[in-house]
């Protein structure tokens, strides 16, 4: 799929996903899309877990209790670490969301849907360390994201935004 | 461009550009791509300005003294405004992260290169306000980001990264 059809056609998927598996191969080459993406002073602070195990894929969603992967065949899940990039700074939030970005449209490219699930994780009950405990994931590493993956059962709807003129224009800003 | 070619051909050019003027088109295709990324909460806390004016190109290499917008014919700044996505959470971050990934795919596949350009414009010498104020940026917008934005004139080359072993498992994190 061309790339600016692929990403005109992402959308944050909610409804349900079939039953058919998402092969190993899809899987790879989504999360090799992920690693793909730049990271501040190349420190790749982003690693991922991708989950396909139905025992595993149980007991995340007994943890998250979330709509959006219950009937999902597998998910991606996004680890962060901290890394600085140089002298006090870090950008691992920039590294792990264009890494998510490139999943999500990865994942169009091959036919499956996805959600960018983030709050739900990393909100005050900590879900995202208790995911991280199941997949004996080390401290030192945070889980910040669960992306589901699969092939939609539902229509598939895209956000309403905002019209082009209210928040992008050339050579100067313009009164919106 | 598949989509998948397109996250793996992209990569941070610091290169110099060809002279070759960047199309109004073209740069609204980028930014439309950039506005298509998702946000948190859909709050579209992503703003963009292209700019390809001589004169304000100029005033930006001065502002910046940065190699990489040196001969770039158009620049796209990113804008991001801090709003709460629910109780105390903002995504602004993700957001503008997710919206330069979309761009900088986009750039690719129209046949452009570009380099995500964020530390240089958020460090304490505040370029970014400097640049925000040549553009009439009002005071409640932040400009975290500059994309160059050309024809390559150089030769490509891509960031080395770890091999997809030491940051990518299926099922269970595995001892790096």
């Amino acid at each position: 799929m061309d790339v600016l059809k692929a990403i005109s056609e992402r959308s944050s998927y909610r409804g349900s996903y079939k039953d058919t598996p998402v092969s190993k191969e899809d899987l790879r080459a989504i999360m090799e899309a992920g690693l793909a993406a730049p990271s501040g002073c190349n420190t790749q602070t982003t690693s991922l877990i991708a989950v396909n195990d139905p025992d595993l894929l149980a007991h995340i969603r007994q943890l998250t209790q979330s709509p959006m992967l219950e009937t999902a065949p597998a998910v991606i899940c996004v680890l962060t670490q901290r890394l600085i990039a140089y002298r006090d700074r870090s950008f691992y939030v920039q590294d792990y969301a264009a890494a998510i970005e490139n999943m999500l449209l990865a994942a169009v490219g091959l036919g499956y849907q996805s959600c960018w699930i983030e709050g739900q994780i990393t909100d005050r009950d900590a879900i995202g360390r208790k995911i991280a405990d199941l997949l004996d994931v080390p401290d030192e590493y945070e889980m910040v994201c669960i992306l589901p993956v699969g092939i939609a059962a539902d229509s598939v709807k895209k956000a309403k935004k905002k019209p082009f003129s209210q928040r992008a224009w050339f050579n100067g800003f313009k009164t919106v």
